[in-house]
């Protein structure tokens, strides 16, 4: 049968016999439906009780098809299966940072959630020079309580497995290989760069041999390593902020994976807006000096944050199950020594996939607003280049920077020293 | 239904009824049953025509708990069909040192296979001071053939991330996590040390730092890194050999882990065997010396030409489908480089796994019999000593000794500085 999407009338009448969607909602007639255009793989209304705004939720829809493509690149619906699964695993662990899933419906491929509707894409906010108080508490939170408690540090070795056996998505995984880990690096027809950007940029990640090494590495680490159920795409543009909450929203790339890659998208973006600041600031008549900083500030807050909270997860854990994942029941020099090192190597993979999706943002098919918008081809060239310098750094150097607060530094050189190859 | 062993005449009458297997030995009448007593987990069995000896197979049943410890340790009958599906994949994939499955009953959790009737266990032979003139090849044969053949190197992803989800093992994976990674470095009652093995050589693996997070790691990857089909336990018990053929047996471990698994097996079972062929050669009467170093020659061999063939398949392949693994559609400079890295990256892994497996023979439950044949307490500690000294050198230097070759001279130079910790 061939894909239709709802008319809104459809839809109110689908919702309508949803006894707990009608309880939240109210009479369908009552009810009006607004296709939310910003989705880059599915349909997404804002469904709302006209005679009482405060009731409202999305639906989410997934055609069998990549929305922003069109038919010509098929897309299996099960994708929506993965979403609702880890929107509810995830909420299970930090209901506070992920939206509530009222309703799903398997066989049309279609859920109802919780709408946020006091607050905005994080994206958004931080090109208009936003900040958000409880952002860097909130997302460090986020990032600890799902990486760990996926992982064999918390679950039952039997566990983990049948959880990472129900988490595959090859099909979305083969989406990020492609586009984040392989194209980038090569002459693929699907890369589109700005009209300014050097050609010995583009030449250099090709053929610089440290930095394609490090690239495939984190491929590899990518394909391979399933630590723990990651959200799979956590950009900016899927992370809701306001003044007081934060939600994660849009994790249908999920499957089990490498911690880091979570991380690193986080930081990845984060970084992405500081060296696109320097013009987003200047043209709204002020120093973008301040605004970089508190950036800056943020990444690192993430990861102290995300840091600390894991260790402390962890360590409580052990604590009560009397069990060590290194061996002993006590705590000990030598377990305390084992969860640093792990940390340690947790940086350096989430530094490592920070650059590769910085790199792909800059040169691969799907782009970050803060960049597109730039309309100075030279500005934007600049800001081009200094990503891709600092991807390159990330990369080549993320198991030897050690420390988040080198990472900040090293932006700043690279703000600072200009933007050459 | 409480599990009842066939009996001799039950087996012969099981066998007569599958045509097959009938084709293959002829009359039930004339088979004659002798039980194996050497399996850890399984029955096995050797059914012979008696008036045709060269018609002979090998049954093997899994009863629901494991054999060597009995009803008090109960394990699952699906074991058997991981170690069909493996014997066949892997048998596709080396059917030269793979034995034929004639006849598989998932019911009965009962395989009927090849009878290897001019081959004897490489474990035995090596303690007899046996050399095997084409046993480095057909391994590094076995390795690469295996090891390529199920990893994102070959497969494509979706293909290789099923084959990941139908091999998962947790039951006997526990096994290995339990008994290789965690029990050696605590005090757990499973454990048995020799008589005269120092104390401080005990305390050692509890207390030492690098060593405990140079392990942790090593359990870490061995639980995350879904890389390719294993087979799981490649020890010198698994492994049947003549002059001229070299056959790999019992892959009921099998799963999809990290590479350096298997191989590190081999090596760390090599190394076993060099250590107390001090004491096995003395009392042969002979200089232990150059059967040491045979066995060294092995083991370099055996990494050598592993890495020397899975970089023929991955170039070969490659070449062939014209894309590479890193990106691109060239032979280029990146391309080999990233080709040298990761098998740096993997002789680190197989060291570390070398190490673990080292460990556990000497101070776990499960033992080798080339130590624990070794009479005299006091040289049997020594050579436990030697064993310990080395395996910790593997696993805290796995990823700068570089080359297999100072693998070798590390060995040497414990061997020769003697026994002390």
């Amino acid at each position: 049968m061939e894909f239709e999407a709802f008319t809104a009338q459809e839809l109110a009448a689908y919702l309508g016999g949803v006894p707990d969607v009608r309880a939240l909602l109210g009479d369908p007639d009552d009810l009006e439906v607004a296709e939310v255009g910003d989705g880059n793989l599915n349909y997404v209304y804002f469904v709302t009780n006209a005679k009482a705004p405060e009731r409202s939720v999305v639906v989410k829809q997934a055609p069998p098809f990549l929305r922003l493509v069109g038919k010509t690149w098929p897309l299996s619906c099960q994708r929506m299966e993965h979403e609702v699964a880890a929107l509810r695993r995830f909420g299970a662990l930090c209901p506070q940072h992920v939206p509530k899933v009222y309703h799903a419906d398997s066989k049309r491929f279609l859920m109802v959630m919780q709408r946020l509707a006091s607050h905005r894409i994080l994206r958004q906010g931080l090109m208009d020079g936003a900040t958000y108080p409880r952002l860097a508490d909130h997302l460090s939170t986020y990032l600890a309580h799902t990486l760990f408690y996926g992982s064999d540090l918390f679950l039952a070795p039997d566990i983990k497995k049948q959880a990472a056996g129900a988490a595959v998505n090859s099909e979305l995984c083969k989406i990020t290989e492609d586009l984040v880990f392989t194209f980038p690096f090569e002459d693929h027809p699907s890369n589109v760069y700005s009209p300014a950007l050097p050609k010995a940029a583009i030449e250099r990640l090709r053929t610089n041999e440290p930095l394609r090494i490090a690239a495939a590495d984190m491929k590899w680490v990518f394909m391979n390593h399933a630590e723990t159920l990651l959200h799979g795409d956590l950009h900016t543009g899927s992370i809701m902020v306001n003044e007081d909450e934060t939600f994660v929203i849009d994790p249908e790339f999920a499957f089990y994976g490498p911690m880091g890659f979570d991380v690193g998208a986080v930081i990845a973006n984060l970084l992405l807006a500081y060296f696109s600041r320097d013009w987003h600031g200047r043209i709204d008549g002020r120093d973008p000096g301040p605004y970089q900083e508190w950036l800056l500030e943020q990444m690192v807050r993430i990861w102290s944050g995300f840091n600390t909270q894991f260790l402390e997860l962890w360590r409580d854990h052990e604590s009560r199950s009397k069990r060590r994942f290194i061996g002993g029941q006590a705590e000990s020099r030598a377990v305390a020594a084992y969860r640093a090192h792990f940390m340690r190597r947790l940086l350096a993979d989430t530094l490592g996939f920070a650059g590769c999706k910085m790199i792909r943002r800059i040169v691969g098919m799907a782009k970050v607003a803060e960049i597109t918008r730039v309309p100075d081809a030279e500005a934007r060239a600049r800001i081009e280049v200094r990503c891709l310098r600092c991807a390159e750094a990330l990369l080549v150097q993320r198991a030897t920077l050690g420390d988040i607060g080198r990472v900040a530094m090293l932006a700043r050189e690279i703000q600072r020293d200009g933007a050459t190859i």
